[in-house]
């Protein structure tokens, strides 16, 4: 009576809204196989309760921070991750050579605009690649009109009418906000920063304002890197915060002669080494298949790349830490390999690749994270081959909210290993807010929620566990 | 060649990731309507460009603020939801008068540890019903010595050696990491809030401290509602934030004399009105069903109320609203339903479907948003009849993210409606954030992802959408 008494009113005014989910989810489904169900539960107890991963990346992210390719930063953040791979027990950890990686500076950036008598301050922050304006930090930029496009068919056509020589092109066409999964919407608006100089400067432009590649409307200016392709004339490039955007639109629809002064340091001085850090876990009677999991280390400089990619190497890392302190014994090696500079151009993914497929190495299985932290959805594989074979292993991990196979490519890094026979697969996870921090100064531990990270280590860990201990072991293709 | 170079790089650096997605998934599927996927699509496309959702909320949370059942805000968010509802074009906009709501002032509150001859502040709020320390306001307070307990069992055996009279017991269970959603962590762990009073009071004790209801570490003590039951001394109850029960839980640990003292000025000084606020569409072919969209007006006082639950009010409205705004002509009569006074007794509800049996209303279909504004994961129905019933609108939505049909509870306020033959259902957001909001002074607009609150809105139109739409129409059992 006594204890009725307590959780009477409770029951039916509290726990009303929530009973979907019991730890009674470990009860197996009749077709599983009970012993990998209760494992998949204590993958995802152990990463909730310990939170490792986000220790990790609190300390990488305070320890090390910004890591572009080249960078002090770059060098420190191998550092850091040999020496923490190194206390996790696994047989070897070891970094690979990657040569041949871009080494940019960043330099000095502001901008002004230039209407009815009044200077406007814009938020701007040189794009990746850029070279600077005349004289760079200790020159006095430029000065010019600006015209604003939507597209480069309205670019072209603006140049036939003669009205693009010497000016600043302004690149305005927002992300389409009607795009579910963020990063579509980012994939249709990303030519202006990738070809938007090229463009603009076979036309005569002395330089290129663009909008920054995001759906929020605030001051932080969007980095990312940009190509020249073939042209000589390498005209400076710079991303501007959407709202400064906004408003530099609005000066434009009132005074067409308005001017913006820009001065950008950004400059290219070479070309440096950078590496590849991998922990490798030997198997036992499949050790000449590899798995991989992988992030890549680098990240852009404006933050400390908490987001893009600190959440997918310490999530890797993770998933083979899980496993190795559950007492897991794979039948396959695995590693985790933490990919060098894939901001600048996918060379330490491309290097692994290449690598792999020199040594004729057998990858059956490559899981990469770099879409954020995001609350994770399920997976996205290379292909349907992938896709239906590993497709057998959702009712394992939908009880976690992952009830997402779908093909949508894997991740930039493990892609390269594509025509080598493995199976590619990328973590999915919930992509609404990724681009509110993405290549800006936001993207900091401020910006990571703890549980979703761990959840999401724990999805790849469930991943690998499943593809390695099931039985019949599948076939890579 | 021109378009070519533009697009090469690009398409292998940086689509890479994101092909997941086109507008293409508008596609319908070989067993789909095609006018059902356009509109869906339609929803989404018009609830992520406008954001009215957002827009209203961001008004309400301005210009109303908190609305405890009985307090100001109370009468000036009916005041705000008729008239913001007026101007939509719906058929009527009416009130529906509820009384008995228990009219409850939350007063002073402030709490000091005394341990080792040092006073430590603690970050604490008065809970829902509690009574106050002697004097209330103008009193004093009381102090005692603390008295840790993690379960009821605990505390029955350390009343039965003596220890609770006289004392103020600290209820400090944390809510369970593992569970993956947050809810279940929350269901566990609340008893302590509820009941907590009721049965140190038994023992004689003479206050109680609850741990905060969160899986975070901060300073932000939850209110919520508690319970005396029968138990005539009402002995006064309050959270404490969960960075602050870990600093009480380390100095009794040093010195199991610590004492705390406390002041609440928190009192009941009776009961009032308040009202549910209804916009009605009549239907056409069907006007005699009714299907309702509902969420609760009302909120707690510390924050504004934002995720709990201005979020499921405005995308009620909303929900209804986008149908409107597309041209939709319903079959049956539809509601948004603004439930009062959800938090302190779920009287709006009960009195709605009070009201709907005695006047033998048939509804049909009600749905309820009431777990924040987090991302969609699909509906949660009441039973496996409604799950089943509605279950073929999976693909329709399932390129949207709602991929989970469950079967788990619909919503407190539409959950009264049980046994009145409608089909039942809840919008299943990610939870992993709201307990981190919930009952604060955080819950406030600047927690809401406006695409996260827009997506739900989209989420519950399209299951009006689709259910009304579909031919054949289902019946409700």
């Amino acid at each position: 009576m006594e204890r009725k008494n307590r959780t009477q009113g409770i029951l039916a005014l509290l726990l009303f809204l929530f009973c979907g989910e019991v730890h009674g989810q470990s009860i197996p489904a009749p077709t599983q196989d009970s012993t990998h169900t209760a494992f998949v539960r204590a993958i995802y107890s152990e990463a909730l309760s310990a939170k490792q991963g986000h220790q990790w990346l609190s300390d990488l992210c305070a320890t090390v921070g910004p890591r572009l390719a080249c960078s002090p930063g770059d060098a420190a953040a191998v550092k850091w991750a040999k020496q923490t791979l190194d206390t996790l027990g696994f047989d070897t950890v070891y970094t690979q050579t990657v040569t041949g990686n871009t080494h940019w500076i960043r330099g000095d950036a502001w901008a002004r605009a230039h209407s009815g008598g009044k200077k406007i301050s814009l938020s701007i922050a040189a794009l990746g690649g850029s070279e600077s304006t005349p004289g760079g930090d200790k020159g006095k930029g430029l000065r010019a009109q600006v015209v604003e496009v939507l597209s480069f068919q309205e670019l072209d056509d603006l140049a036939a009418a003669g009205k693009i020589k010497g000016k600043i092109v302004f690149y305005n066409r927002p992300m389409d906000p009607t795009y579910i999964n963020t990063g579509s919407a980012y994939g249709r608006a990303v030519d202006q920063r990738w070809a938007g100089a090229m463009e603009a400067s076979k036309h005569g432009a002395v330089a290129v304002l663009v909008r920054s590649m995001t759906l929020s409307l605030d001051d932080f200016p969007h980095t990312g890197v940009m190509s020249y392709g073939e042209e000589k004339n390498k005209i400076p490039a710079a991303g501007i915060s959407t709202l400064d955007a906004e408003a530099l639109h609005t000066l434009l629809a009132k005074d067409p002669t308005t001017e913006v002064s820009l001065l950008l340091g950004a400059h290219t001085v070479g070309t440096c080494t950078s590496y590849n850090v991998i922990a490798e876990w030997r198997g036992s009677d499949k050790l000449e298949e590899i798995v991989v999991a992988g992030g890549h280390l680098d990240s852009w400089d404006l933050g400390t790349g908490a987001q893009d990619d600190g959440a997918g190497s310490v999530q890797s890392m993770h998933a083979l830490y899980l496993l190795k302190k559950l007492g897991y014994q794979p039948h396959r090696t695995h590693r985790v390999v933490l990919f060098a500079n894939e901001e600048f151009g996918l060379v330490g993914g491309m290097h692994y690749a290449a690598n792999a497929l020199e040594k004729k190495e057998k990858h059956a299985l490559a899981i990469e994270s770099d879409g954020g932290s995001g609350s994770p959805r399920g997976f996205s594989f290379e292909n349907e081959v992938a896709r239906s074979a590993l497709q057998k292993f959702q009712p394992y991990v939908a009880p976690y909210g992952l009830l997402s196979f779908s093909v949508g490519g894997s991740g930039a890094d493990v892609g390269q290993l594509a025509g080598q026979g493995a199976f590619l697969a990328g973590l999915s996870v919930d992509t609404q807010r990724y681009f509110d921090y993405h290549h800006t100064a936001q993207d900091r531990i401020e910006s990571i929620h703890p549980r979703e990270l761990e959840l999401g280590a724990a999805a790849m860990s469930a991943l690998l566990y499943l593809f390695d201990a099931h039985s019949p072991i599948p076939s890579a293709p």
